[in-house]
C-alpha cells in the first residue's frame, strides 16, 4: 500500500489538473476566450456582480481550505503536507458530483488570518469546504466565516460526518422501531465532529442526549476541562444535567455515538443499554468497541468509520451532493435544514425491503447518493431562502448524475 | 463578437475546470488516492517539505492573482469582473505550456492584504502570476512578494510585455545593423510595463535611454507628477539628465517604444529620428502612431500590440514558457537573467533568412516559442542559482512540447 500510494502520487505529480472547457486553436478562439472578446463578460459582471455566476466558473469552484493542523490521524503536519489530502478531496468532489474543487492550503494557524484569506477569496469561489483544521479553531473559523461571507461555508469534518451518521441513525431507528423523539442518545467525544453530530441529531427531533468526554458527561456547572463549545453543549443537551461517567450514561441508552478513541466501550456497557442498542463507533482506525464484541453484547445495529465492516460512515456520501445542491441554487449558506435534508436523502435510498442491520448506510460508491443528496439540498436551500436562484430539483438531480464520473 | 463572446462564457459556465489526473472507480483507487493511502505522501512531505514538489501538483500550480483594478482597458472593475480574464489567462497557460493555472481574484485593493494573502497561499502554488493590478500598487506588491516568497513572482503586465518587446528589439536591431550598446532609445510612458521594458532593455546592454511621460522626460530634479518609481527611473536612465519634450527626445533617436496612449507620435517626430527608426507603438487599441503613418515617415521596423498589424507584441509568447521553465527547475524567483534569456529565445526562433521588417516577432500561435522559452529560462534559472533542482534543458524543451495543446 505504502509504495503504491507514493508511486501514484509521484508518477502523476499530484492528483489534480486545471483544464480549459473551451477550445483554443487559433486567433479567433483567442479573441473570444481572451482579449478582446473577454471584455464583454467582464463588462456584464461589472454592471451586475451576480452575473459572475453566469459567465465564470465561480459557481462551480469550491475551495478545499486547510491549515494542515489536523490532517487525517496525523495531526498538525503543516499546510504543505496537507496538500495530498486536499487534492484527494478535490478528486472526490469531481468524481462524485462534478464539482471543480481546488486545494487552498494556508500557511498560518492564526484564526484571524485564515478568516481573512478566505473572506478575500470569495470572488473566485462558489463555496468553501473547510478541512482538517484542528478544534477549537475550526469552530471559530467556520462561525466567523458564516457570518461575513455570502457563499456557503462547510467544515466537512464536522458536518459531513454528522450528515452520514444521522442518515445511518434514521435507518437504524426504523429497524428497531423507535422514534427520534423517544430515544436516549449518548455521544462520546466533545470535539468538532461530536458537536456537529449532536446538533444535527437535535435537528432530527432527538431531545434526550448526553455528551461525554474523557472526564464524563458535559453538564452545566462542570469546571474541569471545559471550553466555550463544551459549555454551549452542556447547556443545550443533558436535560437532567447529570454528572455521570460514560458507563453510567449508557445505562438504558438507545443509541451510542462515538467520535472519540478506541476501546472505551466495553461489552458490559452495551449490555446495560436499552433493548436493541444502536452503536456508531467511529473512532479510527480502532472503534470505541469492535463490532464483533458489540454484536456479542447484544447491539442490534452497528456502524463504524471503517470500510471493512458494514455500515461505514463515510463523508463522501455527503459533501459532493451537498455542495452540488448548494452550488446549483447559488446558495449563500449550508444551513441545518439542508444538512438534515441530506441525511434523509441518504437514508431514503435504502428501501424497506433492503433495509437490514448490516445495511443502514449506502455504500460509498453508490452512484444514486450524490444526485439524491444534491436534489434534497437544493430543495431545502430554496425552501429556507438561502438560494439565490430557483431551480427545478429534477434538473439538479439529472445534472449531478451527468457530471459524476462514478456511475 | 459581443454576443459570441458572451455565449461562449455562459454556455460553459466560465472557461476552467479542475480534473483528476488519477482514476477513481472503486474502493481500491479510493484507498490510494485518499484515505488511508494518502497518508503516505503526507508523511513524506511532513518529514521533508521540499517533497511537496514530488507528491503534489504544487509544482505545476500557478496562481493568476488580481485585485481587478486594471483589467484590460476597462480599469478598476473589481475582482468578480476580473474573473473572465484570469480564467482566460489560465487557459493560455495550459494550452501553450501545460501549466495548471488557477484564478485567484482577491476582494481588496489594500497592498498589505494582497501581499499577505499571496504569502499565505505559497504551500499550494509553485508560482504566482500577478495580473491586471493597477500601478503603483503592482510595483509594491511584486517587490514585497519577491522579498518574502520562495516561489517565483511575476507581474505579467510588466515583464511579459517587456520580454516580448525586447525580443522584437533584438531582431529589429539586426535588420538595421545597430548594436544595443550604441543605440539611443526613447520610452514613452512611465507606468508599470514601461518601467519593466526599460529595465529589461538595460539588461540587454542599452545605456542611452530617455523615459517620457505626458510632462516630458524623466530627469533627476524634476518635481512635477513624480513618484518613487519614476524617481528611480530618472536616476538610472537619461544619462545627460535632459529636461526635454517627447518630440525633442526623439530627435536622432534610434528606437521608440510606446506604452502610453494613442496618437502621441507624429510623422514629423519620426522623420526627426535617426536613420532606420525602430518603432514599437503598443498603446491599445490605438497605437502611439499608426503603422502606416510611421512607415510613410520612414520607420524601418514597426511593432504594435495589435493582431491586425505585423510584429504583434503579445505576452502569450512569454509567460507560458517562462513559467514552464521556472516550474520545471522549481525556481525560487524569475530574475532579470531569466527574462533576458526568454527574450533571446523568442528572437532566435526567426532565422536570418526569415527575418524581415514585418517579421521580427514570432506569431502568437507559433508552437516553437513556449518550448524554446522554457528551455532558455530553465538554463538561466540554473546558471543564476535560483533553481531548486538541476534538470536537463532538453527534457524541459520536450516536456513543454508534449504538454502544450497548441501544436
Amino acid at each position: 500500500m505504502r509504495e503504491e500510494a507514493l508511486k501514484l502520487h509521484k508518477d502523476n505529480q499530484g492528483k489534480l489538473a486545471v483544464v480549459s472547457k473551451v477550445e483554443l486553436k487559433d486567433a479567433k478562439d483567442l479573441s473570444l476566450a481572451y482579449s478582446p472578446g473577454v471584455a464583454e463578460p467582464c463588462i456584464e459582471i461589472h454592471k451586475d456582480k451576480e452575473k459572475v455566476y453566469d459567465y465564470t466558473a465561480k459557481g462551480n469552484f469550491v475551495a478545499v481550505v486547510s491549515d494542515g493542523t489536523a490532517v487525517l490521524g496525523l495531526g498538525d503536519i503543516g499546510p504543505e503536507a496537507a496538500m495530498p489530502v486536499m487534492e484527494g478531496k478535490a478528486v472526490l468532489f469531481k468524481s462524485f458530483a462534478g464539482v471543480d474543487a481546488f486545494p487552498i492550503c494556508i500557511d498560518t494557524k492564526d484564526v484571524d488570518k485564515i478568516v481573512e484569506v478566505v473572506r478575500l477569496l470569495q470572488p473566485t469561489f462558489g463555496g468553501i469546504n473547510l478541512e482538517d483544521i484542528a478544534a477549537p479553531n475550526c469552530f471559530e473559523i467556520e462561525k466567523r466565516l458564516k457570518e461575513i461571507c455570502d457563499i456557503p461555508i462547510f467544515h466537512d469534518d464536522q458536518h459531513g460526518t454528522a450528515i452520514v451518521t444521522v442518515a445511518g441513525l434514521i435507518n437504524a431507528l426504523k429497524i428497531v422501531g423507535k422514534r427520534a423523539e423517544d430515544v436516549k442518545v449518548v455521544v462520546n467525544g466533545a470535539g468538532a465532529s461530536a458537536i456537529a453530530v449532536t446538533k444535527l441529531i437535535m435537528g432530527l427531533g432527538v431531545t434526550n442526549i448526553i455528551m461525554c468526554d474523557s472526564k464524563g458527561s458535559l453538564y452545566e456547572g462542570r469546571t474541569e476541562a471545559m471550553n466555550p463549545y463544551k459549555e454551549e453543549m452542556a447547556r443545550i443537551t443533558n436535560p437532567q444535567n447529570l454528572n455521570v461517567s460514560l458507563a453510567e450514561a449508557l445505562v438504558d441508552t438507545d443509541v451510542f455515538i462515538g467520535l472519540s478513541i478506541g476501546n472505551v466501550v466495553t461489552e458490559d456497557m452495551v449490555k446495560n443499554m436499552a433493548k436493541d442498542p444502536i452503536i456508531f463507533a467511529m473512532a479510527n482506525p480502532i472503534p470505541e468497541i469492535l463490532p464483533e464484541l458489540a454484536k456479542k453484547a447484544g447491539a442490534r445495529v452497528i456502524g463504524t468509520g471503517r470500510s471493512d465492516y458494514p455500515n461505514q460512515v463515510n463523508n463522501v456520501l455527503a459533501f459532493p451532493g451537498v455542495f452540488r445542491g448548494a452550488l446549483d441554487t447559488r446558495a449563500r449558506d449550508i444551513n441545518e435544514e439542508m444538512k438534515v435534508a441530506a441525511s434523509r436523502a441518504i437514508a431514503s435510498l435504502i428501501t424497506e425491503d433492503e433495509l437490514n442491520e448490516e445495511y443502514v448506510i449506502p455504500k460509498p460508491f453508490d452512484p444514486r447518493v450524490a444526485p439524491a443528496v444534491a436534489k434534497a439540498v437544493a430543495i431545502a436551500a430554496m425552501e429556507t431562502g438561502v438560494a439565490r436562484i430557483q431551480v427545478d430539483p429534477e434538473e439538479v438531480f439529472k445534472r449531478t448524475k451527468e457530471l459524476a464520473s462514478i456511475k
